[in-house]
């Protein structure tokens, strides 16, 4: 069901990019998501305007809106609470990366600098909180309170996940439910927080939420397990930022947690967590994953995830948008960036 | 009817301070905030609960909560509205708190070590998103749409605000409107925000709102302004954080512009700002005010803005917590910390 190897033929060039024509019941709305976008920067105060200009051309995937869009398009797709929610989700995401690339001291990220390369880490927080804070305030233009509160709950949620990574750098005992909880919080709920909102916001019954909510849910662990898989496998080039940088920041991820298991007495994970030849082992370790089936076996856990997201969708209304669903699962295994 | 300078007898020993008698028709539900501030700790994940417990147990004066409580006591006092409020204005001042000291790299407050001293920038950030999250799933409880947006708007004012303080660092071209306008941002904001979600939840006619929330929004700039006055004339040991911070960070406080505009030609604020003798033109800086008739003309300026603060108390309900709001005010323009 799911192509095990990334190919690229359906990425345009470098800049914006979505997944093709898997968009395509909702190219308008994300035009309009585009728009949305472009508004929040356009603030009197020049410096912040430049700083969100730069944040929000990153030139993302969109992906977190349309998740709001499509699960919301099984019922009443009223565009109103859609579009706002949308625009949220994609600022929301936004946010984190800001606080993540300050917290991580990154430099580089979708070809271009940080804004805490440019700025400093100092005006990175503050602009992260002015995004987290947008992200509320076109959260709460649906004016549905389950729909509001959910923000804030991921972002507790979010936050904790990335403390829990933080507190967890270059620590070797970690178990494959660690990692699973870690991204379940840092990136699924994120996921699970589009849909299940969208899924609200058009005013689809509690079954048909619950159903979304999960689809959201184990298509972030998917997604999440191959954005940790091409931090080994892609080049910088493709990513727009530097490959290996979850072990520069000795955060253990499936690849890496893969390589200890198969080789418990000696190997480069450990070697790098124990704080020798950072850049030579790094290189090993990524040359391990590279050259084995570790490749293979995470897009295969990431593919049984995206089966898990797909499992329970034909129990939504019958409508062609169940197999866009499908085609964007099919999508998140199948990139390679 | 404001006393003009700094006493202490409304201080009992370090620790948690709050100002005496004046808090007394609220004194039992403050407690109840301590406890909600308390339970907020309460999370499985230790090295997370062991930040929260640190940033919570800062030992502010819950003047933002008192806030609330006060201006909810002119009509409907909820206090199942009105509690889980009060905690969330305090939350949401401890977050800028966190955010704050992570930017300045401070490494002090509260005779404390910061959070950022102790476990590090990176996990600062995340621990002042965390606390915001938390805030707005208390402001949640109140089900009030009115009352939650009031966060996120207040949070968009106060990070820009504070960008801008950020961005002027070490700028001596500054208007005094330009203090005022990021004084209201980073500061007033939230103690508007404080009276004004106090009234709205005890349901008080929309002229009652406007004048708590300008109450607390005067209120809110005479504050910053003893505070950015006590940044000069107080002591490490009163103030739990070294003096000078401002001027150490670049930024041009009230004081600051008194020395620039009585001295316009060779003043120590000018030397520093164009980095020369650091230490030496702080000092110089400090001695200057504390010297002169400055100290009265800041706190001066402060009373003026108690008095506005005041002015239009007397068209609330009669009520003895009238007279509580305003010896309230006079504690903001005497307190010494």
């Amino acid at each position: 069901m799911y192509s095990l190897l990334a190919d690229s033929h359906t990425h345009t060039e470098r800049g914006f990019q979505d997944p093709g024509s898997i968009y395509q019941p909702i190219q308008q709305d994300l035009v309009e998501v585009k728009n949305w976008l472009k508004s929040v920067s356009e603030v009197e105060f020049t410096q912040l305007s430049e700083m969100l200009d730069h944040s929000l051309r990153g030139g993302g995937k969109l992906i977190r809106p349309a998740l709001v869009l499509l699960s919301g398009k099984f019922y009443d797709y009223n565009r109103e609470r859609l579009l706002p929610m949308a625009t949220a989700a994609e600022l929301f995401h936004i946010a984190t990366l800001v606080h993540d690339d300050a917290v991580d001291s990154s430099v580089v990220r979708h070809w271009r600098p940080t804004i805490n390369k440019i700025w400093g880490a100092d005006k990175a927080i503050l602009l992260g909180d002015y995004l987290f804070a947008q992200a509320a305030e076109l959260a709460h233009i649906t004016r549905n309170l389950r729909v509001i509160r959910l923000s804030s709950q991921t972002l507790m949620t979010i936050s904790s996940g990335e403390l829990n990574q933080a507190f967890n750098a270059f620590n070797l005992e970690q178990s494959y439910e660690d990692y699973l909880g870690r991204i379940a919080s840092k990136t699924a709920s994120l996921f699970a927080m589009a849909t299940e909102s969208g899924a609200v916001l058009s005013r689809a019954p509690e079954k048909s939420v619950k159903i979304l909510k999960e689809y959201g849910y184990n298509l972030g662990i998917a997604f999440q397990i191959v954005d940790d898989l091409l931090d080994f496998i892609s080049t910088e080039e493709e990513m727009g930022k530097p490959i290996g940088s979850d072990l520069t920041q000795g955060t253990l991820t499936l690849p890496a947690m893969f390589i200890l298991q198969r080789y418990p007495e000696d190997n480069p994970i450990k070697r790098l967590f124990e704080n020798r030849d950072k850049q030579e082992n790094i290189q090993l370790a990524l040359e391990l994953v590279r050259n084995s089936s570790i490749v293979q076996d995470c897009y295969s856990v990431a593919s049984d995830y995206c089966t898990k997201a797909c499992h329970n969708l034909n129990r939504l209304p019958d409508n062609p948008l169940r197999q866009t669903l499908t085609e964007l699962a099919d999508y998140i295994v199948s990139r390679n960036r």
